[in-house]
């Protein structure tokens, strides 16, 4: 077994903080790849923030990084969307690269970008690899709901509450997240026809898959979530006035044929002071159910997963796919090429 | 397909509970065993408390009710110990049926109980069919355990906390619980060297065997559970005086070589008015992570995955198995026997 060789794609606040993991689990860092001008030639180990340099630049061209060495693993994080993402997906399968993307569209993306999806998963096929979106939503939004639901005898309602302090994940997230708008602004852009869908489908979609639940209809409901005092938003180093958006929550709500209702109500919103994460399901049925994870870190356990689930992408068979459909997620107390199956 | 026939073994609360949980899910219940002068030769449906007859009467020996009829499952609710459920699971096997007990030592009880669970093995796989233990354990102390830890990067320390209120499981738990002794009568039964194995170490020998930790060392104490006022146990019909013991909690404590130390506290005793069942996990590590259950209902939760875990027991590989090996259990919208693999 030799260790697993891997290049981030994006190298921003996620990759920085996947960094040190990656090392502490034996995964070679052999690329890099990014957009701004202060970043590409610098060596990746300065960029990422790590305690020394790692021999290989950032560069800015992804197709040239993947087919100048081998490369198991790419790390995707460069914006949330799979109208975005699935561009870089493609190159990397193009180089027969596996990849996982932290993109919260690519969570479960089949319906709501159908022919993308179709498109990386033939070509997927066609050179080999597996592509999949991992992340927070993986464990705490997916795969811990999909099991603690899988002990009901009957479920009639499930209601998910997740909150994320959009201040951690950089400036991408916070301007998708409307930080900074007043109320007119985020309402014409609600209104706008090439809103990109909510996250929370796709939340949805991994949990009505894994649970043989057939949507019958989706209704999507948004709020904005206004600050009631002067805030600091870091990311975008604004000052947001008494008003207007520190972010807003999506309300993602799927019908299905077999009965259940699923609901998922998702905010992205600058924190106030001592303000935590929380991600809260309830579930109405036989038995009543209710999972709390009070005070969740969320950044951390997004980065934590996608480092977690890269021996189960490369194990997995050649295709687009998502955490449902992939082995339980289990912890990994040995260098992570020790858990990558040699066929 | 046709409908899944099964058969209880033990027709207590627990089993009564079930009944029910297995009609709604189009489960034929084809044969019932029972102990008590009072149940066997009346039709099962009278004594599992069904609002209409079953057809089948209670009978006294298992050998007799599965050498009688097809069936594809046996329910085995009848003691919560390897040394006495073996051997009706072994019978179920020798017959050709698969069985699933919730005696909780079944939940992973080769370390605790390694002769009996070799030779139910071995027995089971010359009979072509699969033997568990299942219940309450299964996924609130096991998978959504083993599904957390897997999000996390490092884990140095998990503490789990849950209690069942005795009063919901019949006299057979109340009396193993030493519900209504003396501390004096408690601390002797402690000191006895027959004392059975605590529950909590097969809860950890899952949870470890599903995260890749070897267990160097394993350490019990047990603390008895006080009335600090009068307070009555249904279950014995017996009121228990001030400085009784209304239960008891076991502290399990495992080291592994790889580091992570792993307690579960499960406390069972008889609740005062207003108490609860709550179930609750904390992760020290890389995240630090904390997944609570509030007000669980402990007992329709046993039967629910005791009943929902059916078509995993009868699709999986012949064998003695556990809960952390067979498929993460899904929500089941359908009749089970859709759930049933057709080779």
């Amino acid at each position: 077994m030799s260790p697993i060789r891997a290049v981030f794609v994006g190298v921003g606040a996620m990759a920085s903080l996947a960094a040190p993991m990656l090392i502490d689990k034996e995964v070679q860092i052999v690329g890099a790849v990014g957009r701004s001008p202060g970043k590409v030639g610098r060596d990746a180990g300065d960029v990422l923030g790590l305690d020394r340099q790692l021999g290989v630049p950032v560069e800015a061209d992804v197709a040239a990084v993947l087919s100048s060495r081998p490369v198991d693993i790419a790390l995707v994080a460069t914006s949330s969307f799979m109208a975005d993402v699935g561009a870089h997906l493609a190159v990397c399968a193009r180089h027969g690269v596996n990849a996982i993307t932290i993109a919260e569209e690519a969570i479960h993306p089949w319906r709501t970008s159908p022919r993308i999806s179709a498109d990386l998963d033939a070509l997927a096929i066609e050179h080999g690899v597996t592509l999949t979106g991992g992340g927070f939503q993986d464990t705490y939004m997916i795969n811990l709901v999909t099991t603690l639901i899988g002990a009901a005898h009957r479920i009639d309602r499930v209601v998910g509450r997740s909150s994320f302090n959009v201040d951690e994940y950089g400036p991408e997230v916070a301007r998708d997240q409307q930080v900074g708008r007043t109320v007119e602004q985020f309402e014409a852009w609600l209104a706008h026809a090439d809103r990109p869908p909510t996250f929370g489908d796709n939340i949805l979609d991994a949990i009505a898959a894994a649970s043989g639940l057939t949507i019958t209809d989706c209704t999507t409901t948004t709020r904005p979530d206004l600050a009631t005092a002067e805030i600091r938003c870091e990311s975008l180093d604004l000052t947001i006035e008494p008003g207007r958006l520190i972010g807003f929550t999506d309300v993602d709500t799927f019908e299905t044929a077999e009965g259940p209702t699923l609901t998922v109500e998702l905010s992205g919103r600058i924190y106030n002071a001592g303000e935590t994460d929380v991600n809260d399901w309830r579930v109405a049925g036989d038995p009543t159910m209710h999972m709390v994870n009070p005070d969740v870190d969320t950044q951390r356990a997004t980065c934590t997963q996608w480092v977690n689930r890269i021996p189960d992408v490369i194990n997995a068979p050649a295709g687009l796919t998502s955490v449902d459909r992939l082995p339980p997620m289990r912890y990994r107390p040995l260098p992570l090429h020790h858990y990558v199956d040699r066929a």
